[in-house]
């Protein structure tokens, strides 16, 4: 939606304007750190007026957070399962999608959890933390776990942190293939459900499952990023 | 230093004065969100005027940075190596103390790693950032690892990120004992470990190494840290 050359005046709704500006908003918080996005950027990105961006968020913080509200539901439709694989290699798929958005949101995300800029009220914390959650849910649902004791949930958070925590190692250094990185963060996962099973048979029986899932799909179905 | 009653008006040398300013805010901000924190609790609970607060500190957020990179301090003065164990045991022994340090912090911490309130110029983003990296400093030489390859950088910034999650859900959830939590993370260290190991054959030796140290220590120096 951003970058192309539109005319200023276009009569859009306001629904479709508003996603207009927030979407060139994304665009710019994606490339450079919002500290130095203005607001007169973002106009001129949505090919929009200063007052007319003032207007929809009233200023460069609401604009902020109301991007980055829209950029996590973004994240979670993109993550939902495709209901084609087993779990594992659901996973796989829903962590490649993960860093394809880390790619794309490059700035913003490591803006983002790095601490980030100028953040007020704790929306923005918020905003992270939720996101968090409803992937845990995502994860759980995925592995038709209902309600994780505590060695799971432990080991589930952990590894949406080490998931976080590689997306900005890689955009920082880029030092190791995406792939093997994908490859490396699912081995992580099945690790850290065996260390829980440690404390908590039940994550046993959950890892058993997932592991003979994975060997008896059939072979056409094998795919780089559920081994390792 | 904090919640004793004290004479309002004792004479101190600047430093030590700023100290205990600092020191009663760190309370303060250690038991309730830094947002509802004002300066006149941090004068009151250090039995000196809102002014001497302001001349010290010029506002809430500059005191609350400061307390922040004093804690941080602290907490790296803390988790320093004893000196005395295998690099497994030492590491057993700095999260405990770690832990022990998230129980004091209680608040201060869970509000600072959720995103927390009203950041300001990114300054609390780099003191989180520059503990992560001195833990990962000091885990590396704890290791007598020199330069990291990417496979094993990337499992102990995972490990990091995986300690304080695990240490925000203890603060929310409490539903998992301390010393069992601290075992499943010392489990998770080495099982991060061997799955960068799939990826460079140098971590293996590592691990090889600190599982070596670990079984040839005398049985005296055995502690419920450093297995699991």
């Amino acid at each position: 939606m951003a970058g192309g050359v539109r005319p200023a005046r276009r009569r859009l709704s306001v629904d479709r304007r508003r996603e207009e500006l927030m979407a060139a908003a994304l665009e710019l918080f994606g490339r450079r750190d919002a500290e130095h996005v203005s607001i007169d950027d973002v106009a001129s990105e949505a090919g929009a007026s200063r007052a007319l961006v003032y207007h929809y968020f009233g200023g460069k913080q609401e604009l902020y957070v109301a991007a980055l509200r829209s950029a996590a539901a973004q994240l979670e439709a993109r993550l939902g399962p495709r209901g084609t694989g087993t779990p594992l290699d659901e996973l796989a798929g829903g962590l490649t999608r993960y860093f394809d958005f880390v790619e794309e949101h490059a700035a913003g995300f490591a803006a983002l959890l790095r601490g980030g800029p100028a953040h007020r009220g704790g929306e923005v914390g918020q905003v992270v933390d939720s996101v968090r959650h409803r992937l845990l849910r995502m994860i759980m649902k995925q592995m038709r776990v209902e309600e994780p004791g505590p060695a799971l949930r432990v080991a589930l958070r952990s590894w949406i942190a080490s998931v976080e925590t590689a997306g900005l190692d890689w955009l920082e250094r880029r030092d190791i293939e995406r792939p093997a990185l994908e490859r490396m963060l699912i081995g992580q996962l099945t690790a850290l459900l065996g260390v829980a099973a440690g404390h908590d048979a039940r994550v046993g029986e959950l890892l058993d499952g997932l592991i003979r899932d994975q060997a008896s799909r059939p072979a056409d179905q094998e795919r780089p990023g559920a081994d390792g």
